[in-house]
């Protein structure tokens, strides 16, 4: 069960950074949605490594076939398989790896949980994973504004100590696309694109948010208890490497304030139930309550760094490691379309619960 | 599935805060555990309102009782069905909320969902659901501790500006018990105190931040991909009422430092791999490296407050309501519990997976 | 995850012979329906001991509690917990059993797993555990009734060599319960009932079938491959105790036909599609075509029977042992309502997972 | 989740009979297995079409390739993508399909549910779809030989009237592939081979039976109440195409036998708690007891036949259809793999439980 998530939309990853390639299952599609590679692709160069001066590297095209699921350009209702096949095996690049841990990357924890791993460029720990995440995460993103009126958008809000400005009702696509490190204040960006430059030049990396939004989330979906909204979108968001928080509304920001200032008021507006403020998030007690979804990521600046770092080997002697090869310095730019991707996906799942109990 | 919780020690809770009682079915617990009310009672006294000046005063014994699953006080690998009967049932004191949604509570958002609601106390959303998690959590924890050799502790850390220096590798449970915020920094805790009384003078309240660690969990926990054990925890901890935020390790403090300065060196250390530093929080890749796991949990501020509140009612005018009766200016001791709880139900499912699939 | 049953419509049961009493969580029951203890208990009762001069003699009223989920008489979403109280416990009678395992009982299977058991009249594996599925199944045929106009029953259709005749398009429950062996075929019935009599006597007991009928399905329940209507109604029946098989439509008839003579010819009648024969037994390729779904259920003779039988003890030697006390001659007509709530939960688990998935 | 089967030991297949392939992802396969491709394609030979005289002529090699989980040859804990590229495409073989519903096929439900159907072969309803499972049953085989010496056979016993004598205590897999219908009574499979040969002359088809057996189980697998290993086993037999009916030891043969007859005598043995018959069939309230595990599946008359049948088309118009082109006059020979994979599918999964709960 630890390779699939979501209970009524329900994806499965498979696949390690070398070997015949990356994908997923997709079983609980709803039929008859129009679907083709081309719905899927863009995600997929918005994630893919090379795309721009400030990412890792490496060069795949990451092109995505539909294996099963879609016949004459709509969905059955079946499982659709995608697969990225890999192209760009170098395993000779990582024989120091083969019995040196990383530190602060995934390669001592696995060996000692299976005895065994894959080195080559992190195996099933590889970011490559997040492939079948984002293919999946496409078509759910498709589902959820074709069928459901919703649409998700993530950008990158704080890149160390740069902290950009961004007005969560309006912002678009385009703005968020508008430049490579993916974040809509445009001046904020410039300086965010000159330090993961500096970063890269040192051979170091940098941390940072990526915050996200979903918008025409109707009150009603997530559940009570233990599949809160937040919860689910909690467990997306720290199944993604080099995550290390989440929050959603106020977030942290609550712990500084009292009942009064952050509770949210209650207005009739447009006939509907609204909220004049929105420490809640859009979710109140685990359900979507018809404002915007807001929450924030944190991810932890890339453990390959151009350094000599103390590690050990699989013989359990001290010695040292430093990377080599390419080098990504900042995740951030990359991590928006795999932010937006796990939310699509728990939101999608929550879609066909609510149809499924209530009707 | 909206109620049940953990793969292989699965829990289900059910109840509402007035009606015939709240409860847990524990599904998956091994068989031949010593196990009696006694286990289990501590903890729910720990939860309970009324126990000190800072919570609720709200008057119920929360007196816990098996109903099935253990014989000749051994468990029997069956499921055990843990129950506490409601006794404060005081619905004349909810008559205002039969028609409007408190602020900030999941009134009105229950009621978009499934078209009725329990007005009572809260219903299913009031924090007496957590009974159950809290008597699971219990039993989670003695199988943690007897047969894996696990501690898992949590502690208020921070209330408002107030923020607590907390020894995580030396922290007892008889240090965070010494006092009525469960805060082990002695001197924090009673400006912490102080400061709780004065809110609940001023018909306010106030959040803040409950840390937890793991100690004595082996390397090789946790599954790598959506079932990490920070994803796990995070979800687990998103799904209490009044969480905002969570973070594990360096948590969202990782945004503002490099790669260089994030990474935890390996060492061996008495034979064994550990880390010089524990950024990581004890998992990396989503499985346990052998360090303490470290994690924060943010709670916002209670939303029942004593002062006049804009608001709606169920036929969509604008209305205003005022908290009344017991009044709770801080969740955060009677979270403790709560926390140390859902830490102990995503380790001992994942121990019990680790078992499974690698034997 | 072994006493939980369904997806969407999923029941945990709980609970054995002895002890605080038996139960059943039921998450995912759509809100608003009309409930009370009223549309639980005549299911109760038909599956009660004691009912008539057949069946076993055990003096429980078997009364059922609602615990929660249900406000002001409508359900509310969240679950129902289900309770009956055990009041018949007389561990004396068993305590030959502590330490002898009866023949073809689950008592060696469970020391073997557990190492250890309650003996006290079979603790877990007690056909006590099937009064939180006939709860549960009644809830389930409530919601099938009103909400998709769809009718389960189902009858005892042989005992022994005593074979019924019965009108699966029209038999009624009226028809069905007119006698105390739950056979609708009356001059049959007698027969049965006098069998029956005999075997009791003679301190032997006997075994037979039940068939069963859904009426009403529309055309579209069911799932392609694993979770095909025919494998859930399978896997339910066979979960029963001392169910041995189970076949639909022409079931093991079909070994000796030829694909001309068993294919059920389409016509269009009344504007839709039907077909002229059934040994499809309405379920093809695992979904629901429209017609009656029909099935069996073989369940064999009660293994407690008033004869000395060789067996061992925990301790590993040969003994013997003889059934005493309360003696159960023939399980049928007991098992007819217990097959009518596993029926109701396939069904309308089925049910919703179309609404969730094809809108 | 209708394409996923098992909880620790979990298959999810996707593909159709059309389209880029057919496939299945293992997850929880545990690690450091030795596996190749060698492993798998002897199972994948022994259901493929076109391999004798009586079945179906299909001309596909089903070649298996593994995408993901394994390293240098062993299995790494991580999820093993199998695929088999589907060749024989010959779409215009089915235009007449296209429109028409092939009685007692799935045609007609797929589009009842999905409103879409692919009607190339079938489409997800083909048999191709259980390359997959026993693709994924070789692995279970193996893991089952080789970690817990646990040995799955299964075999033709029965065609239309012609029924075989079967040793299940000794019966080889040598036995069962020496002749082409997988019966290892080999007076009675030169009869059935005959049997076919003439139903294949006829353009006709014909059912019967396949048995099972699973000898090496050690007592303590399986579950008590839902997932009963007869339960779980009967779910995987009624999920396989053209299957009607399961049971399990006695079987259907209980119902004429009374309490006295049925019961399995126990009997200290070798050191060990043994029974003197096996009416049980291997299993008592849920649970292996040690003995052999036995069992039996009815299989119909394949529903394609050389001759004009009634049916109606998409636009609710009576007509008629004629199978043309390649034919299957009975399945049986095939379906034995399947059978295998199903069973070992099924007990390598509650191995893992009882690994996972019993320690």
């Amino acid at each position: 069960m630890a390779n699939t998530f979501g209970h009524l939309f329900r994806i499965t990853t498979w696949g390690e950074s070398h070997g015949g390639g990356v994908g997923v299952v997709v079983d609980g599609c709803p039929p008859r949605l129009a679907l083709s590679e081309d719905d899927i692709q863009p995600d997929l160069d918005r994630r893919r490594p090379g795309q721009s001066a400030i990412v890792t590297p490496r060069q795949e095209s990451d092109t995505v076939q539909i294996l099963s699921g879609v016949f004459e350009g709509r969905t059955l209702g079946t499982p659709i398989c995608l697969w990225v096949r890999n192209t760009d095996a170098r395993p000779e690049a990582y024989s120091e790896m083969a019995h040196k841990f990383r530190p602060s990357h995934a390669d001592y924890t696995y060996f000692a949980k299976y005895g065994l791993r894959n080195w080559q460029g992190g195996g099933r720990s590889s970011a490559r994973e997040t492939i079948g995440r984002v293919a999946a995460g496409a078509l759910a993103k498709k589902l959820l504004r074709e069928r459901f009126g919703v649409e998700v958008l993530a950008c990158v809000t704080q890149v160390h100590r740069l902290t950009a400005q961004v007005d969560w009702e309006k912002v678009t696509v385009q703005q968020i696309e508008s430049n490579i490190v993916r974040c809509p204040d445009a001046a904020v960006a410039a300086k965010m694109i000159r330090l993961i430059e500096k970063m890269r030049a040192a051979g170091d990396s940098v941390g940072g948010l990526v915050g996200g939004v979903a918008r025409g989330v109707p009150a009603g979906w997530g559940e009570p208890v233990f599949d809160k909204l937040e919860a689910d979108l909690a467990k997306a968001m720290l199944s993604l490497p080099a995550a290390k928080g989440f929050d959603v509304g106020s977030g942290f920001g609550c712990v500084t304030m009292t009942g009064r200032e952050h509770n949210d008021p209650f207005r009739v507006r447009g006939g509907k139930v609204r909220t004049t403020t929105n420490f809640s998030g859009g979710i109140q007690g685990g359900i979507s309550n018809g404002e915007d979804i807001r929450f924030r990521v944190a991810f932890k600046p890339v453990a390959t760094v151009m350094h000599e770092q103390a590690t050990v080997d699989e013989a359990l002697h001290n010695t040292t490691l430093k990377g080599r090869g390419r080098h990504d310095p900042c995740v951030l730019p990359r991590a928006v379309p795999i932010v937006e991707a796990m939310t699509a996906l728990v939101l999608v799942d929550h879609a066909l619960r609510q149809q499924a109990q209530c009707g």
